[in-house]
This record gives structure tokens, C-alpha cells and sequence, in this order.
């Protein structure tokens, strides 16, 4: 009885959650980001969300409120940044969906603007935290283009097996939940 | 009569003046990066306004209204990007002053911000724009740092001559208002 599948499934889950990996995903990115900044490994920061503004009281001097924005739609990704000289910039998406990552989470420009990168000589992907079987990947920009495309015709996802076949599992490190510059160690920068 | 000074620099505003000129410095900034993506030269964005959210309206499904945010003190640069490869990064600032340009218009963690990038290989700067005389520089990220550190214990800016000596003036290129990559070009990428 101990090994039907759901079972195993919960204990796995069980096991590599860790503290860290309780947090919101982004938190997870973000302290990552702080640690590799604070111990001088590279300089990602997470861009501000866009705002539109369009009515700020200034009434008291001292802090201008702002009383009417909306939210615009990002015409870029949420991170870059610098690392051994290179440009990094990624785009960080989480899902509750166990067995693949919908196309629609990913807007059509942030996908240009990942193959824009690329094309510069960056180093662009996506990450995906599947939060349900608390599993992080690395997906490099030229599959997201790849899938992207695909979606326009057929499939409206990527499956995690596709997933799991090109890109790269994120381990956690010590004070790094989603240690996202080992992958680009190991498979970018000799 | 005709070369008494306030004569002179009036007419040699006039003649460098352009349509492009006119604009607010930001949008020339904006415009000129528009140039570069368009024509497939770099992918350098201004990054939005850092704000703090602290009330949202969702009544109307289709648009959430932000009606209490607050502006939040940038923790990096206002631009950054990609270009031949190389990771840019710099701040744009614009003055009046007509001799010399106040330290105190940029932040401290602006400055580290920018050692930051050049420590770990980027290529970081500030391009100050003296409106009154229509001129623009490029002033390396290791002569902003310099400047800070003087303006602790003595001058709280750094003079005109000093800029024009340590940085290289911008010209203004077709449809480019502000052409900072050809400065890079010229002495960062060979």
C-alpha cells in the first residue's frame, strides 16, 4: 500500500519543500536575486509593474499621492540583469496546472522581446514554477518562441514531459530558492 | 553690439536647436531607444516608475483602479539593455544650471547601483542634458562615482569643464535625438 501512486506523489512533495519553498514565488525570485546581489555574484533586479498615471493629489507636499492609475500591460519581462559580463533576462511564471504550462500566461511581445535579447547576445528564458508538484524549470527563450509559435496552430501548452526534456531543473541552494544562475553555469558560460 | 555674450549664446542655442530639441529629454531619450529596437541596433527600455499600491478598486471587473499609490525612491537606474552583446546601463538627468551640473539630482544607491554593473563587466553611465545651453553628455559611470564621493566633503557638483573633460558630448543623429551608442561605439567596444 505504501507506494500506490498518489501517495508517493505527497510524499515527494512533502520532501523537497523546504521553508523556502513555502513562499510566494516571486518572494522566492526576488530573495534570490537579493543573494546573489548582497554576496556580489550579479546585479538582477525585478523591474517596477507599469503604471499608468493619471490623477496625483499633491496637496500635502510631502508625499504626492497618486489617486488614479491603471495597470499597462508589460512591453518587456519582469527581470534582467547582469551576470560574468552577460545580460540575463527572464520572465517568471508560476501554475497550479500539474502536467503542463499554458502558452496564455506568456504575452506575445514579452516573447519578442525575449528573442530580441537573444539576438543581442543575452541570456534569455523563462521560469516556471509548477506549484502543485513544487518543481522549478528553465526554459531557454528559443523553446519559448518555439511553443509559442506552436500554440498559434495546435497545442495551447507545453507539456511538462516537453518541459522536462528541454529545459533544466532549478535546485535550491543555500539562502537561493530558485538558484537559477547554476543552470547558466553549467550550460551557458564555459 | 552683436557678440555681447547673452546675444551670442542666444543665437548658438538657436542654431544647434532642432525639432528633436524641443522635446522633453526624456522623450528624446525614449525616441532615440525606440531608433535602435526598430532598426534591430540594441533593446534598451526605460524601466516604469517604481510605485507603492496601497489601494486598488476592482469594482469595475474589465479595469482595476489604482486609487491610493504612493511614488517610491528608484532602487536602480531608469535604463538598462542590451547592446552588441555588452550589458548597458545609465541613468538620464537633466539641468538647468548653465556651468555645472549638482551632484544632489542623483542617489546614492544610483551610484552603486551603477558601480555595481561595471564591477560585473556593464557598461554604465549618466547622460546629463544642460538645457539652457542644448547641450548633452555621456560622463562614465567611474567619473559619476569620483564626483559623488568629492561631493561629501567639498564641491556638491561637478563643474562643466570637468564633464566636458572626462566625458564625451552626444550628438544628435537622424532620428536618434540622443545617440549614446555611437559614444559607445567610439570608446567602449572596439
Amino acid at each position: 500500500m505504501i507506494n500506490y501512486p498518489n501517495k508517493k506523489k505527497h510524499r515527494e512533495r512533502k520532501i523537497v519543500s523546504t521553508a523556502n519553498r513555502g513562499m510566494n514565488f516571486e518572494n522566492m525570485i526576488n530573495q534570490t536575486n537579493e543573494f546573489y546581489l548582497n554576496n556580489n555574484i550579479a546585479v538582477i533586479h525585478k523591474k517596477p509593474i507599469p503604471i499608468q498615471i493619471v490623477k496625483v493629489d499633491y496637496k500635502q507636499r510631502s508625499a504626492a499621492k497618486i489617486v488614479e492609475a491603471y495597470y499597462k500591460l508589460p512591453s518587456t519581462t519582469d527581470y534582467n540583469g547582469l551576470y560574468k559580463g552577460r545580460y540575463i533576462d527572464f520572465e517568471a511564471k508560476e501554475t497550479k496546472n500539474k502536467t503542463s504550462f499554458p502558452i496564455k500566461n506568456i504575452h506575445e511581445h514579452q516573447v519578442t522581446h525575449l528573442e530580441q535579447c537573444q539576438n543581442h547576445g543575452g541570456i534569455a528564458f523563462i521560469i516556471i514554477y509548477f506549484s502543485m508538484l513544487d518543481r522549478i524549470f528553465f526554459l531557454d527563450a528559443s523553446y519559448v518562441s518555439k511553443y509559442y509559435k506552436r500554440s498559434k496552430t495546435s497545442r495551447k501548452s507545453i507539456t511538462l514531459k516537453e518541459i522536462e526534456s528541454n529545459g533544466y531543473e532549478i535546485t535550491e541552494g543555500y539562502r537561493k530558492p530558485v538558484d537559477y544562475l547554476k543552470v547558466i553555469d553549467e550550460h551557458y558560460i564555459k
